[in-house]
């Protein structure tokens, strides 16, 4: 018979509430008060990124193991919006460290030197499990992240370079999809000549709109011709290549096309969870953009220009790898091929079948 | 020489990260995988639980050692105003929670029987030093909830009435006011006439307006007989001990008239603090209260009318004890008695002087 | 040509900025600050109650044309979804209105009598929409609301009645699942088998536990029969009528069954869209109890035990309001029946094959 | 006597729900389902801009007749933290947006053109009334903003202009505080030594944990003088003056050191106040920072790399705007000047008698 369960135990809540060991005490002296709510802030960070961890692990799981079934698509897609959910804490919980003034910070942020949150061995795996690494193609993890680091976190970092990412796993399921094989090119060669009249049409209203200022509208007209440059590219694999080497585009040819197809046709009854999985995925990019970025803000209402305490070189350095660190880029990207629904070429009959229930 | 910190040894993160061990998986099989959001969402509550505490100590300690310094009362609103911001999140992690379906809850929820939300030692404490059960005028701990606790705890608990509860502090606090001294009769004299003169204007609106729906009239006269009557014994000794009584007032008469002073004339420079102190304990309660309530909803949603895992019976219990379980009631009743500027009395040039800087 | 458009003209900026008309201020006084905060925070409200209302309306159109298709699910489901996002704002926006203090409410207060939040029409439109009345079984507005309104408004709050609510559209939705057929009895039957089962079980750990206390004990064991006899009423018409005649339960038999198959199976494919639909109303619904109860307790603190401007008996009266208003209760008590995976009937093959993708 | 009043007439909710005309339903074709979000959601900002310039303009009216009373100050400071918890709506509001997907967006956006956020003239007066050309020191409003702008539309906007924005008159109370007159010199000059002190102690922390990588020790050092020459210059007219010229400073060296003053010793009960007020004008500024940088990635999800619809080059500008959008700087600044409370001078007798309650 099994043991009566008591809440204490279950949740090992007295561990829990010993965790907490001020520096600023331990000499006899009086810890200074905030420095507790910045230990709790961060452990909670971290028992937060442990269960994201944990939904991203059964995603990374799931998708390893192809073909993905429409039950289990049912599932993951809860547990990536749940992921979202879990995030929209982050900012909060900044704003709950910030009821810290810079000056009670002060009184024990020189005992912490060198630790710094760039030492959190979860937030990285966190980075490299979504595919920041797979996105810039490098093979190992930076050298400004490991130096932060101790051998033994060196290595378990570099440990998780050796499962795939998330990104890598979207881009072959997104390959997969039936609906961007061979047989169903006549399609695609619609929906590009539909997408050419869109650009000429936009061409059109630049020049209707732009003409006060010269400058701007060249400057506009410019910004154009790349979209239409990059545009063409989706169908030639040689402009492609072109892109995806100078680091614009990550995800393949095929897998673009899949995922451009999800967006347009979503309303198709066997598009609901694809459409819903590749739309958390953004979101969950964009949720940690938005934080790293609210971040940087922090670091300099705390700090002012000063270097921070693990030696970075402060809030601008944050601010930048905000938009550095974005990960799903590629999905946002793709907003700029959509067509509206009026243009949207018919799907073949063939093709039509196959995305509905029987 | 300080040894050089690092973040993990720092926090502590390597056992924090090891104390989430499902029930459900204990016996070689796969755990349930919305175990870990269970219990990582129940750590959350307990680690926010703690800094609560960690502020709620910091003022109790403060004001257990009269005159609370203007000084001090700077960073004591500072850090009630800090607790409600982390309360902020209370409702945010039940949604969490809730993205874990009934269904999955089921899975795992007999092995968690007997163990209950109810064993929440901190969350005890936290009631017990806000002063639930000052405000009930009880000298021990509610049976049922000693009842869910080992005899450990319930030592724990009880402990916890020693301390003097905020409650009760804050009216100690309050009597000490300087301004309700009897000296200042006169001004409490004027103001009593003031009111008195609302509550007519009041009844002659009532009469105007519910006319139409005598019944209706009827029950809103005698509310307003009620309240008649309850400010009347604002300044009747033996009316006010009525209320006490019967449980609708806790604070003394003394203190009653101190808050509402403070409410009042909250402009002067004197009383801006101790304006904001009653406030943050006001929405303490309030987001407290508002959280209790949303509990019971979950509770509905993910058990129907099934008994709680901790024999409670279930949601209709929990959604009465939200309301039951309020502690500074009398400063939302305070509201009662309070005056628009224009029928405020002018305060007497002694009691004026002492409330601004030099 | 397409006359170029402006954001103020477009967005009718003009005018929508000319709407705040304090009332406080029209006599050469000068307008009290607050009022304006009270105004816009109420008129935020109306245009978030307009947006769910556009929600709603397309959902209430589309489920009045049955069948509803595969695809029109996906778009709806996210327009309930959004309606929970919209709902969201609801409490911050009190706690934006509650930054006024009943003293600065005061001020202007006596010049609303008699208006109230009550003579908001589409919330009155919202509640009727969503299906109060239709749970209630009544034909008419409720006599208090009726009375808050003017001739124009009563006739325009009554018409509403008259269109079909989401809580009857869903109620026909559920009872033409095909998975509740005759045909299937032998499923129902084992359903119905396991779930006394688990019952017993129950049973069982309540006998375990409780012994401690036997008036507790009793108690539970009340409750638990009540679940038991509510569980056989499920499959017993007369039982369940009774049910229904007590207003313990609105949807059908026929129905409630619908639903409980699809919280159950919620993991096949073609369940996927009516188990987010049914979980979206759950959450719009507690979502606007849990605001309504936090409504009640901002009367409490604004206006004490003062009368409402609308002569409501206020704060007391809004909280149970809380309660009797709930809409969708009869999806929270679903979760009495359901079971773990583990002790879930296997669907039979010929039902297996008609939840799934072609 | 008055007139009853009506919740629809006193709201003017007719009105207000009469202002949501789409364009794309004008042609006797039904409207795109989400413009009405699109419109809604717009006008909800609108409106909370209105609050927000509400709650400002007080604040510029106080400011603008000095001295600035105490007791002003407690009402000043509430307002300006009320913007602050309006501000909390404005990335919720995004992502109710951000629920219109990019196609269903596409349905209408190109009816919009040349209609933009940009010209928004309440958001370019909240702009302006904060203090962003005041601290760029610029005389007119640019010309990519006017650009936008009809003409009456740039008239109103330059209007804005005329009146001292909160920045400066910021800057006036700073320089009034009577703790940086002359007679102060030596408190100024023992501070200057203990600043130098903390800036030595870090120097060599620098030196003893950079020394595994000299390429990031010599950029750290780089930054270390920087920030060094930057804390001299407080003390020191001519490099003060440099430090201005180059748009690196906007407050005077006076106002600079009134703020220091104020962030140093805000546990003093006058300063109470004056801290608070500080620390919400960063926080109005940091909230609005971050909300820009979150409009920037919702307009690359909507948009991918297209064009906005009021010509401007889209998600990347809006992403650079929002860093030099920033408006009170200096105050994130001052955190690198604080000393922990050990190493603060003590505060001269004659100071400290004036920042108390008699």
């Amino acid at each position: 018979m099994k043991q009566a369960t008591n809440y204490a135990e279950y949740l090992q809540i007295n561990s829990l509430l010993n965790l907490q060991k001020s520096l600023s005490g331990s000499a006899g002296v009086k810890p200074c008060h905030d420095e507790t709510l910045f230990i709790i802030v961060h452990q909670v960070y971290e028992l937060l990124f442990k269960q994201i961890l944990h939904e991203l692990d059964s995603f990374v799981e799931e998708f390893s193991r192809p073909p993905v079934s429409e039950n289990s698509l049912g599932y993951l897609v809860a547990r990536l919006e749940r992921v979202t959910q879990v995030e929209d804490l982050f900012i909060p919980l900044l704003e709950i460290l910030e009821t810290m003034s810079p000056m009670d910070f002060l009184e024990f942020r020189t005992l912490l030197v060198p630790a710094s949150g760039f030492q959190s061995v979860q937030f990285r795996e966190l980075e490299i499990k979504l595919g920041l690494y797979y996105r810039k193609g490098e093979k190992t993890v930076a050298a400004h992240v490991m130096r932060a680091l101790n051998p033994e976190e060196q290595a378990k970092v570099s440990g998780f370079l050796a499962t795939p990412s998330a990104l890598a796993l979207v881009e072959g399921w997104l390959e997969r999809m039936p609906f961007i094989a061979a047989e169903h090119f006549d399609f695609w060669h619609e929906y590009e000549f539909a997408v050419l009249g869109m650009l000429a049409e936009e061409r059109r209203l630049l020049a209707r709109h732009s003409s006060q200022d010269p400058a701007a509208a060249q400057q506009l007209l410019q910004q154009w011709e790349e979209t239409q440059l990059i545009f063409t590219s989706l169908f030639n694999a040689d402009a492609y290549g072109v892109l995806q080497a100078s680091g614009q585009r990550t995800l393949s040819q095929k897998a673009t096309l899949g995922a451009l197809f999800i967006f347009l046709y979503r309303h198709e009854a066997i598009l609901h969870q694809p459409y819903r999985l590749l739309t958390a995925l953004l979101t969950i990019d964009e949720k940690l953009t938005a934080w790293r970025y609210r971040h940087a803000l922090m670091a300099h209402r705390l700090l002012g220009s000063k270097v921070g305490t693990g030696s970075s070189s402060g809030h601008q350095y944050l601010q930048k790898a905000a938009e550095h660190s974005r990960i799903f880029v590629d999905l946002f990207n793709l907003s700029t091929f959509l067509l509206p629904l009026s243009q949207l070429p018919k799907l073949p009959a063939n093709l039509k079948k196959s995305l509905n229930f029987s």
